[in-house]
């Protein structure tokens, strides 16, 4: 009888039809390898040498406004320009290349340098996810975009070179990669079931509860059963939304409380600033209906036993298959003790 | 009209079937982010404390042979282990696990603690690829294992906890992710064309010539057009060969002389021992025939600017689709020219 806290096992993502490598034993191998910096402690409230504080001037020769609360422009060193052409290359199927147009945008979580959004009140956070709804749904319409994806890399580790809180928003004319397994996957369990994947997913852990971070009226955190970072998690919207533009004033009132609650759980966690990706995954922007998509977000963070000792995606993730040692079940159980600490 | 050296554009990778986005223009960004340590320089001949050194005692207790060229063990903290159950634990479709018995093995490359791939003889690599092939038959005879994937991770940056020149072997009951597309892939190639994707692939690379770095009689080394990482590369025999066991001797010089100019080639583009993680592809061990499959390796280097700037696979290579700067045409010539100086 397999027992999930004890025998190396795999364990399916249905939203991808990836599976995880889980070796539970593990946990007890000692680590001689390298170690990561410390976040370093004083940033100021202002650095005039900021690209993202208000009033400075931005690599393009452009000026940042005076802004009290948010602030969304468009990337200065964009990896996506709209007037990219999108013919294409097809050598035998073997040498195949498209031209990618998109936009890339920066959005600024607040005046404040030194804030991130584990210290920014959720009225603040509220201001954001307004700023996101309004982005996408501009987005959204533009012809060339047929993806949106918003994300934040928060900390040094996770390639940050700008301490300043912001995320940015790449619009992609095609569904990236995750997006199109996502879409699959959830198209095939609607068409098998009549029922919404995450939907049924989401009741099964309410059902279940070992998963469960925190909840509110709006959203669920959890850590996914497939979860493949140490302390990766997932919100989902009660609500089967697909994507921001279906947002009331509550659901992103809820998010905002749920993006606290979580980054703060988690600086806790190791008593650090929590290095993570974050971002959300939404129905794509062809025009289509998309009745089986559910609107979520996935906090991707690196950090396995402590400030300083991450987990490696390296060799055998990169070759075969991504690999935990601690269980998503410890995982979660650690955050909800950091949880009841913030 | 698409021009890939300036214009954004996605690459598909035919082996997987995913995309990678390409920024030509956006090599021009500054990069304020984190920077890596160096490698320290001085590495003892050999080191008391360390576990694979020929002669010490191990964290099992058993000693090391005094061994003189290559040696291989079974992992003391194996990620797998033979004897785990194999059932499936399934709720939906949604909370779905499996157990995953199987094999982890060490294999020294050298009994000197200080050496490197690029730095040993092509006699000396020879009788690594030896091994590798003994114990690839081994593993592929066991009934509970149905993939081999040997790999390296070089380098603290990729996770290696011990400089000691070594790598593993994970032997797992189930295809990982990567061997699953992989073979689905190729499978489905075959079917179309009647041809190997792979041996197609070279026919066309050899060619167009751009992205070819070096190659002997046997084998050939090139970035792939589809190259995520900065400095991606591929190995490649020229006969289509789908496993180690089908390799004679002059197949295993033939890569032990590619892995010693390709290994070089990398330490010099940045004058530093670069970091990789490196592993091999063949086909599956579940005694079906694979005619479709063709051995190759692949090298993924995160270096991207110098011995201290990386690429970071974060936010939207997490969420989306991986995502380069610099072109793999770019990239084939840098390393070029570093192999004329090896
Ligand atoms: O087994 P090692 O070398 O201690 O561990 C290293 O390689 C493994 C396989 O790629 C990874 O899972 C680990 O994160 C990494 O640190
Ligand atoms: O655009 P940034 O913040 O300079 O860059 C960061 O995020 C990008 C998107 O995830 C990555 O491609 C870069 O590797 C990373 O350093």
């Amino acid at each position: 009888m397999l027992r999930l806290q004890h025998d190396s096992h795999r364990r399916l993502n249905p939203l991808t039809g990836e599976w995880v490598l889980v070796s539970p034993h593990r946990t007890s191998r000692p680590w001689q390898g390298q170690t990561e910096a410390k976040a370093e402690a004083a940033i100021p409230a202002y650095d005039p040498g900021c690209y993202l504080c208000p009033g400075n001037v931005r690599a393009n020769g452009e000026r940042n406004p005076a802004y009290e609360d948010v602030f969304a422009f468009t990337n200065d060193f964009a990896a996506l320009l709209p007037n990219s052409p999108h013919d294409e290359i097809d050598n035998n199927g073997l040498i195949v290349a498209r031209g990618e147009p998109g936009v890339c945008r920066v959005v600024c979580f607040s005046p404040r340098h030194d804030l991130t959004l584990s210290q920014m009140s959720v009225d603040e956070i509220e201001k954001v996810v307004t700023l996101w709804r309004e982005e996408f749904q501009q987005l959204d319409q533009d012809p060339i975009v047929g993806a949106v994806q918003i994300f934040e890399n928060r900390g040094a580790m996770m390639g940050a070179s700008n301490p300043h809180p912001h995320c940015q928003i790449w619009a992609t004319h095609s569904e990236p990669n995750e997006l199109v397994k996502e879409s699959a996957r959830q198209r095939g369990y609607h068409a098998a079931s009549g029922n919404c994947l995450l939907c049924d997913y989401l009741t099964l852990e309410l059902e279940q509860e070992e998963r469960i971070i925190c909840a509110n009226d709006g959203f669920v955190a959890l850590v996914p059963f497939w979860a493949t970072w140490p302390f990766e998690t997932m919100l989902l919207p009660r609500r089967h939304l697909s994507a921001l533009d279906a947002f009331d004033a509550e659901d992103s009132r809820a998010l905002a409380d749920m993006l606290s609650r979580i980054t703060r759980c988690y600086d806790r966690l190791f008593e650090t600033p929590f290095p993570y990706s974050m971002g959300f995954h939404q129905r794509p922007s062809d025009g289509d209906e998309h009745p089986h998509w559910h609107f979520h977000g996935h906090f991707y963070p690196p950090l396995l036993r402590s400030a300083t000792i991450r987990k490696f995606m390296v060799g055998f993730e990169l070759l075969g298959s991504p690999q935990r040692d601690i269980t998503p079940e410890s995982a979660a159980e650690r955050l909800r003790h950091a949880l009841l600490q913030v």
